[in-house]
């Protein structure tokens, strides 16, 4: 079966948001399995923002496998319709990848060298949206991209 | 004080996100007065796409002000970063518009004469989000701008 992990930095802080992924993690248990990686962030408290983003590239880079093909959400990325990124899902499949790895970054941001070392930037938007709700954002989307592929009917172009 | 109205299509139906919404609604306290203007969606288990999108433009008509800026959320409108929205909304309130109604669409999308009636087309993303979310989503963005407009710690660019 098909695996997807999404890498995080940091835990869901509001309830609403955890509330939510849980409804998206149930809805795609019949497309794939759906693994949350989330990596520990750095101590704002101390530090600048260079130390954070290279503690939580550190962190990262322990959560990555060279197996899976990995996905930044990075506003800066390509950016594609729902139907485009089925597409590119459906696509990766026929390659035979069926594993991916999203990563999403903390409160500041990714590090660089994890955008570069990924395979592709996904950006959502142009409008900066909080690293906390990119997670429903993107459940949502996943469970979106199956349904397409699946020829359901949740999605109206 | 500055006056925020959203208009939606249907009542928001998961918990979760009613929770984030009231989280988003308390934050803006300081800054605006937000209403949530909630139309009736069309009856869905009769007629088709044309005829619930007719009359949803009705519904979404009769809560229009012409006193009001009007910007519809469609995903085929103009993006903007956060902070190029932000200005958007500063240099409309160095206009004396200050009063604002965004528009958000039902489960199958704007009507066509509303989008042509308003006066900003705004994208949050080339992909389809549920027009659910897209509430949360909205709520977050007009936070942010404020926090933009008023020089505070929130966004990170």
């Amino acid at each position: 079966m098909r695996k997807i992990r999404i890498i995080c930095v940091g835990k869901t802080q509001d309830s609403h948001l955890n509330e939510g992924l849980k409804i998206y993690e149930n809805k795609l248990k019949r497309y794939c399995k759906l693994e949350w990686l989330i990596v520990k962030e750095a101590n704002y408290s101390s530090g600048n923002k260079t130390n954070w983003l290279n503690t939580e590239a550190k962190n990262i880079s322990k959560a990555l496998s060279t197996k899976n093909f990995t996905i930044v959400c990075d506003e800066k990325g390509k950016q594609f319709s729902s139907t485009e990124f089925a597409s590119k899902v459906s696509t990766l499949a026929n390659q035979g990848i069926s594993n991916i790895d999203f990563i999403i970054g903390g409160a500041f941001g990714l590090p660089k060298e994890i955008v570069l070392a990924s395979q592709l930037k996904l950006s959502f938007s142009k409008m900066t949206f909080t690293h906390q709700m990119i997670r429903l954002i993107l459940a949502e989307q996943i469970y979106r991209v199956f349904t397409i592929i699946n020829n359901e009917k949740y999605h109206h172009d």
